[in-house]
């Protein structure tokens, strides 16, 4: 066994730089919402290398409809393609899959970047650019292990199911496409960014909008009027203090190190229109975080209770209550226990191939493992080479140490999960 | 004298019925910005009727960019025309101008409104609509005191200028127009809602903009961020500090029964992008009081002053000060003493005609009055029928009473100012 095993991390190492080249070359793809094809194209042509049994379709809006956690600000999903590749396994093995998201958000001001954020510059061992570490390098390591007990032909009992999926990073579309078309499994391994901790439990999230009136008057006689911005200064205060409640409640030592575990974000505000005018309505829109025990709907008639009892502290409120209401994307947590088959097996294969001990963390974000424990019921970890502050970030790069010792941690665990059937070589 | 002043009331009390008809008239055009022209042929062909002399004209765009306190954001004045009416004195006496804008602002939500704003409903006495007290009622009063000592064929030596203008509620720009077309007078009066006060000294104001930096960061971690809303409502704190503080040094006793002599509004916000995104800018719109004794200058550079102070309560702001600039409008202040001949002229006509003291007042807002003291060197006074809290307002009125009352009090007016000739009748 430990023989196969140090094969493998010597085919690894052999492959490396083709890896590498492989990644340049899909960051150089600006798969954005809508623009996936391209990018989608390379990982097709690796898959089809692997002799991976190839499903590609153009998702149908129509079949996600039906699903409560559905979101997407599309209409259509044509050209943008889904891809999941199969390796049957010999059958009677847990099977995996293994999922990573092929969009990447946009690069924002290009003058913020020191190179071009899709030229997949390499400096330092490192490759920079748009979704190098969220998480095209996670989806490298992916097939990099997939190629490596292929290469072996290591005979495994389990499917080892590889999705690259679109639309991640606009509510989950692509994912949930892969649970509609049928595909299930005993675990799932999500590579997104943890810096090569373990996530086991996800916060989830879900976008609130909330609206706050005021009175109009004059601004040359502004004491005749109520200002909707004054009283939403004291609904933001409100709203902090809700933070501060809900995060109290948090015991979780996973989250000990996690300054706010689950966030109330307020990520715009607008309101008034006309600068001689007391404000007679302003809004703001945020993210409220959820935490891996929670539900959408618990955290949503909190958050409306708190706001029902704006009144108490403040008349104006009794008679002007503030309108929250649920909109857009949402993230579903994700929670598993540190018990569970598909992390201690992870983590077993974490030891042995780096030698040394897998830290295990809560994420601040969600992922798609919400939508594939929640929607599909796959238990789900993340588990990847990349860092969560460089995601959505200027200068965004991957390590490219990182993406090998993921890639050599995942091979490992496929032969442990999926169980070898018969050695042949 | 008295015999005189009598048969002015009585003559007025006469004309009543023609003048609220007019005035029902006038309200039902609309003459929101740069739809004035309808509103303005009825007051145009009153004039022609009381044999005035006509001057009407569009304005010329170029003519008043020329002048730093020109504000408008039009391209042109094409189809808004400004209208002047002289009755010519005969010479040797004080020239008067009465001065009242035409236009209106929007009537904003219609259901708010009880009746439809442009139909001139009379109930209780009063005329519904608006316009009807900002400030329509106030220009009919004008027409009526005119009407009256003419009617009466009083020669008065000084000449009575009648101006109708546009564009007073976004800038000032009729009124500018008629100054630079060389209308000049010993004396104005303008008849914007005072509720039967005399506004001797008038609150000027700007538009200011404001921007305060944040650090963009995702809404999971918001705390590896700043966000540029937490920031702003510091910001706003201490915006509240400079209005107190510029507020407690206004002395002067007529300003004894206003909350807020100069206010600083803030009008509109908005800023970030996305809810899942820390924002990292934030900007606010609003308007700045400026002293009847003030310039603009020194309130800019008093704001600018504070602005410039943020650092040393929050060092956030050393790096990251917030940007503070005008735009857009201002509206001149003004003050007039009043031991000035214009103010005790009115004050004695008003007890005469009235039986009471003139109250007089600081007004919260500006008025025209601002660019005709400061650009046209006209020493002005603000007394007119209508209330400041319903001008701007759904459901705005103006007492039927109190435009008559007004036009009683102009016409004495007009007779001491201007001075009679030769008694003819």
């Amino acid at each position: 066994m430990n023989e196969i095993k140090n094969k493998i991390t010597r085919l690894i190492d052999q492959q490396r730089k083709g890896y590498i080249e492989l990644l340049q070359k899909v960051i150089r793809e600006k798969s954005v919402m809508g623009y996936e094809d391209s990018a989608q194209a390379i990982i097709l042509e690796k898959c089809r290398e692997l002799n991976l049994t190839i499903d590609l379709w153009e998702p149908e809006i129509n079949k996600l409809k039906m699903y409560p956690d559905f979101f997407s600000t599309r209409t259509s999903f044509l050209n943008s393609y889904n891809l999941v590749a199969v390796k049957k396994g010999t059958g009677g093995g847990r099977s995996i899959i293994l999922n990573g998201h092929i969009d990447v958000v946009p690069e924002g001001e290009l003058d913020q970047w020191s190179e071009d954020p899709y030229t997949g510059v390499i400096k330092d061992g490192k490759v920079y650019g748009r979704g190098s570490t969220d998480m095209k390098g996670g989806n490298i390591a992916l097939l990099a292990a997939i190629e490596a007990v292929t290469e072996m032909n290591i005979p495994l009992k389990g499917d080892i199911i590889f999705q690259s999926v679109i639309d991640e990073e606009c509510g989950g579309a692509g994912t949930l496409a892969a649970v509609e078309r049928g595909y299930q499994a005993d675990g799932a391994i999500i590579p997104e960014p943890t810096d090569m901790k373990c996530f086991i439990k996800q916060q989830g999230s879900m976008w609130y909008r909330l609206e706050v009136d005021g009175k109009s008057a004059h601004g040359g006689t502004r004491y005749q009027g109520i200002s909707a911005i004054e009283k939403m200064m004291f609904v933001l205060e409100e709203i902090k203090k809700l933070e501060i409640y809900r995060n109290n409640q948090i015991t979780d030592p996973l989250y000990k190190n996690t300054p706010i575990p689950v966030p109330i974000n307020v990520g715009m505000i607008k309101g008034g229109n006309w600068p001689s005018s007391v404000p007679d309505a302003i809004q703001i829109e945020g993210r409220c975080g959820i935490a891996p025990h929670e539900t959408k709907e618990q955290v949503q008639g909190q958050f409306q209770q708190w706001m029902d009892q704006l009144g108490e502290k403040d008349s104006w409120f009794k008679e002007h209550p503030a309108k929250l209401e649920w909109f857009g994307a949402s993230w579903l947590p994700n929670q598993l226990s540190d018990s569970h088959p598909l992390f201690t097996t992870l983590e077993r294969a974490h030891t042995e191939t780096l030698n040394k001990e897998l830290v295990v963390e809560a994420s601040p974000w969600g992922t798609d493992g919400g939508m594939l424990a929640h929607v599909g019921n796959v238990p789900t970890i993340v588990f990847g080479p990349g860092k969560t502050e460089l995601a959505h970030f200027p200068n965004e790069y991957i390590e490219i140490d990182k993406v090998f010792e993921v890639a050599k941690v995942i091979a490992h665990f496929l032969i442990d999960w999926c169980e070898m059937d018969e050695i042949k070589y």
